[in-house]
């Protein structure tokens, strides 16, 4: 079957965490995006607030080093990736599931600032 | 901001459920979905599981009653809709959140059989 | 980089034409679709057309199957698959480019009549 | 029925170009994007170039202002929009179609640089 690609525009959660590893150039980043939709309200003629969604991000490689050295908190990205499932067992035994997206790329969202980008050598 | 719109191609994990509701018309139907990635393995020569995913579905109205006539569990099916998230407490007090996908298209997968169709007058 | 994924909610514009090749399984087969936007106007108060799209789909093997044997023209279907393009050169020597979809699954869209599906076996 | 929404993760053709309309904050800017896809060949045992897209892009008011301050020629970015073709006819009265991508998103791809990015106030 077929990875299962989306693309989320929102704001970043709170800042970056990562690890590095042993191994040269492997390094993670994880981090929290929102997003919320907007839709016309037709009774009250005006924009309003529709569902939203806030999901965990993680990156590897070389994707993961763009991101530490420039993603702060509250800044708007356009994330492309997978989205996908981790089952896990909680405190109490009972069985939870998590979903993540698996980045490919990551952006700064142009339609709502301007960015100076230095590409890699 | 944006709709998180995605697809996904997977299989229906239990025959969908659904409520009708005292306003003409007004239906809706959820089911459960599941898919998972092959990637090819370049140690073993061979494709090989990747992640999967499970997320559970909803559909409303036309769609509602077309998944209701013709939806069964195993089906192959392309799910296109938007992603959110709903927030909710368990019963011990504590923050969950669900994923669903509000889909505004279904359909079975012609890659996997061959699809009867019947359009509505 | 990356291929280009999208889907395509729309109608089928002619009947799927189709080429079998001496390999055994292989075979091809193609149609044009077309999607058009709906969008609220505020002004009129009312839902008008929008952008529309018109692409070719072209399907291999097991899906090209699928699609000979059940879709017809007028059917409202979903395609997802890479989009690509190719370049070629018309009678006058002229620069030219197409557009293709190459689609990975198709589907009668059950928002719009219902499908009685039987499974390859 | 529906946008077609999708994502192009590729590299700027060339800079890009604008206009500004008497209306106040109305502008507009185009510029072409080239993507090409990767596949693991079996055979050679290496990825080569799959198929490949180019497609031209337009970005309206912030989001133009977003382009005109940030991007050049040669840029990695993700583009993030709607697909829809225009129908024209060329010198010699022949029927011609051109495909563009309104996008609603345009962000430089951390995946091979690193980007300061300013948020608009």
């Amino acid at each position: 079957m077929f990875d299962t690609n989306l693309v989320v525009v929102g704001n970043v959660l709170a800042a970056p965490e990562w690890r590095r590893f042993e191994e040269p150039g492997s390094v993670v980043a994880n981090f929290r995006i929102a997003s919320t939709a907007r839709r016309f309200d037709r009774e009250s003629n005006q924009w309003v607030d529709g569902n939203s969604l806030r999901v965990r991000v993680t990156a590897w490689r070389r994707l993961a080093e763009g991101v530490i050295s420039s993603i702060s908190v509250g800044d708007p990205v356009i994330v492309y990736g997978r989205l996908h499932t981790r089952d896990w067992k909680d405190d109490n035994g009972n069985n939870r599931i998590s979903y993540e997206i698996e980045a490919s790329s990551i952006g700064h969202d142009l339609a709502r600032g301007q960015s100076a980008f230095t590409r890699n050598t």
